[in-house]
């Protein structure tokens, strides 16, 4: 796994932020709460939680071209921000959240391979962040988590599994797969995919396997981010 | 798994075509040919295989709003298309198939649940029959195929693992996996989300063995229904 | 006039539905019923009839691209959508039909000619089958109809008044015209262009002549689909 | 039918323009050349001619959205500006005009009723007015004219047929229909509709009746306007 | 300066309109009335101004396309009209308007250098006719203004400061600046862009002595188009 | 002023970059090159300069929505992205720049007042940062400057012109201005606006003198960070 870094309260402005680095992968992503909730899901007592994302023209190595001048978003853009908007939710115990939402943007300022992982594994520190806000703010009683939540990538680099693939690697894998892993180490999301020839099962297991491990770093980390919260304790009293 | 119906044939225009039907779940599948690649791939000696898919309005219990009068595809539909096309494109020998595209149509005309696992099921069958129309005409000297390709949905409902979900049974499912298998059983894709609570690696486990019985049993169909093809022979003599 | 074929209850969910065929000509018209009124409409005691219209890709000779994914309808398929609307409207006593909208879609699954056309005549069988619904649920008393409604294209090729034109004649005639008329042969709607050269007013009355005609036999066609209603009763007790 | 002038040469910059006015509805048209036709056109010998319509926001009793805010064309609009193209190409001679494109732009400055046959009526005279003007440049030798053309609405209001009906009036009308009729008196278009009850064939007869006559001053008029051109000579040497 | 006129009245259907010409420059102003402001506005007694700018597609010397088809207003037609309403706005005492908001729209039928500035000169003269109308039916006490306001551009050509630039000394100004200037000479909005070399202050002097001499000239042509209206009197009761 | 930060080599991805931070205010400014201009530039010899703006949806106190999901970019971004455009080239010499183009993208990641005058600013010291990258690979002999640019916004705040105002004082300011000025003192671009009451030419000179000095210490801000460069060299030998 490359060398990951957390810079929190990056963002000024925003409820909750962290700049996310792993290995030359930058993103930015911030949480803002919103008083309300989608007009679908009003007066159900439960919060919602969605997020966004993007990337700048210049964090690709050619620039590429900008979403809002292009007038949408592509199909990459889109399946991504729903990716993460349902891992985030997945560890969201919505009732106690109380009708309001949460976004979650994530925005690459530099992209080098794994950019939607790391938005997961950022936006879960700038969630956490709002949530201690709101808290202070005596919105809400209690952080409403179920779980921790982070996500890495893996894949078949020259017949050899790789944790946590740079755009080089990722470009010359047969088969990238992208894990969302709870704290507790089960399964939020799988996603994988044969870029070459398709895979065998024994693959799946052994990428699995290396995921597994990958999160369970990455959730010590987040932890360690805010001293200060007992997640075992906050997690333990929750039920999805 | 739900009832399987095939109606070769269904679009007379079309170069290939097939309706599907999985259970209630019905959808038109098409294949048209170009004689050209898109720009980013031209004198490359390769051929381009790509997905399109859309719902009737009344293909949904409630009629659900016209993407075409929206003016815009949503995320689902994007990731759906996205998802068939690549699907589709690892089983096709590129440089076999030359410098045309073949399209497949995906048009949900009744939708019950794994409407995007019988796209590309049927979509199969359609570039197939295609694929049978440029060898007989002479523009290709053999089908361009490495393997066939077949998919299937599986979930956690009540507990118990199902395989093939129809709408009801995917609304209340825990977990919700999407597999696209070869007829060799080697993996192309596995896309699982966990609709409620996070899921086990052992839960994992056995939906890919439900999913992996499943997508030999569509493979076997397949082939099928093309008797006058040995595909055995024909997808041995290829490497993708 | 080609011949012409209804297979009803085409599509499960929907509340009505019908595969039209007229020649090679196939359109998929299916009728959804929405509890409300648009709102320049509420709290008037009337209710509302409206069409849209789209093209399977595949449906065409050569594939036509997905309006869904250029972003827009064309003029073409809003200028036809809006003549289904009104046809439809021309028959229908929307006080009696109370405030709800019937949603009217057709889908060209295989085009050869006279598209718009076999549109208004399958959506009237999927409309009627919409409404018998509706009163059998008790939501209305009584179908409310003024009047059976029908379509049919003719034009002048090679120097001959033809009528239900092909693709194929469509494409060399001198004179196109399409006509939507009522069962009790008045006329709804007159639309006549000069392909080649202007046409004189002795041409135009013997088109007319052929539409009535027409139009008369799919009458009669429509009627029979429904056995069990008494259409001239329906009717007669009805002013628009 | 109401008083109608037309005022030539209305925007300096334009290669023909006229600000014709019905009554009270007022229409600049305008006529721009351009030196190619379209990409599926080209090398082919042929010119093209093409229209698009638009109502400023204040000419509207009550002001119309701009639809270059809204971001897209209205149906309405759409189906007009096809109607104006049709309409005016109908009438010339496309070798003669060569390889360039007659844009003919009919913007509505204020509408009472009869906006798309006022725009008719007045993109010719438009068209005409650049065509002689590229005549005295020598691009062409000729005006490359088949006929004249122009068009008038007609309905059947409170009973009674009547010629060019105003806003008040079509609002009113049981029968709308609208009529491009040549200097000679054949027919271009024919488009009828029935607002409220369905028509019979004896009154198309009467309203067509009508419209033959109000094409008639019409055209005279159109004439009038360039008396300099000798139109019985320009049109007889021509075939369309 | 160029030649000046104004045709008060131009468009029948609007509360206010008229065409402005100032040399070839001819754009047609209306101000229309509408009995609510915007929703983030509702509720604080005071009313809104906002404008809209829009050319005619022949206005210009080369056609310009339609924003309309294009499905999408330039960014300089968003700048221009984003001024125009500020510069409105600058003059009106809003909550003497209440809550209503008068629409400025702008449409350019020929085009000749300084639109943008005519356009705010013009528009004046519209909103004034919409206030006089506003105040005839009593739905205002009195006209709701604080001042006068008109617009005039002027630049450095070839050396030399030079007001009211046509399009030909436009587009070889060195220097080209905008200037909205109330009838009290004070300053609303400045913009000056260097189109070649950067520009001294000194230039900057000159062309602002330039702007207000010509802006009075301006002012006191407004005011002449209504004598039967006591600016000095109007304006004098009010604060901003 | 307020205290201002360049942190040069900020994307590691980009030809040219910093984050530029004024106060509060946070900009990323990159600098890309494409071996290639605009078609409407092509075979000029001649290069090209381009900018696009952006707010990351976090940026500012309440979230504001993102433009990409919108589906197009506000007024106010096209209004910013033309100006920085507008200032950079000022400075450039296209000739020497050659047959490519710079684009310079400003994100804004925390907004608090003048964010378009950090853009500029910043987006100079990234395009150098791109210039002297270009030199380096021998694409370019010289660094193709004429001479420096930054700019600065001031205003009058409860009556007392303020250099560089917050959004705080921004929201409450009487008079608005941005100065974009060359290293030399020139101006580039003046853009006044009255927030509340008109201002007078006094106020607009006071607003002058302040911009100049801010800008004074800009550009030598802008210097220090390129203590190889001999900027005095450099722009002398240019001409615009």
């Amino acid at each position: 796994m490359r060398e990951v870094r957390f810079q929190r309260g990056f963002i000024g402005n925003a409820a909750g932020s962290v700049l996310v680095e792993m290995g030359n992968t930058r993103v930015i992503c911030t949480a803002s709460v919103e008083e309300r909730v989608p007009r679908w899901m009003m007066r159900q007592g439960k919060g919602w939680v969605t997020a966004e994302y993007g990337m700048l023209p210049a964090s690709t190595n050619t620039r590429s071209s900008r979403e809002a001048k292009r007038g949408k978003q592509s199909g990459r853009t889109m399946e991504i921000q729903r990716l993460v908007g349902r891992a985030l939710r997945s560890v969201v115990h919505m009732p106690a959240l109380g009708e309001r939402t949460i976004w979650l943007d994530c925005d690459v300022i530099e992209a080098d391979g794994g950019t939607r992982t790391a938005s997961i594994t950022g936006a879960f520190v700038a969630m956490i962040e709002a949530m201690v806000g709101l808290k202070k703010v005596g919105k809400i009683d209690a952080i409403p988590l179920i779980d921790t939540v982070s996500a890495i990538s893996c894949g078949v680099v020259g017949g050899e599994p790789v944790l946590d693939l740079c755009y080089r690697e990722d470009s010359s894998a047969d088969v990238d797969m992208n894990f969302v892993i709870t704290g507790r180490g089960d399964l939020v999301e799988v996603q994988g995919t044969a870029e070459g020839d398709p895979f065998s099962r024994a693959t799946m297991d052994r990428l699995t396997d290396l995921a597994v491990l990958g999160c369970g770093e990455l959730a010590a980390m987040q932890r360690d981010l805010f001293p200060d919260l007992d997640f075992d304790e906050i997690c333990s009293s929750r039920t999805g």
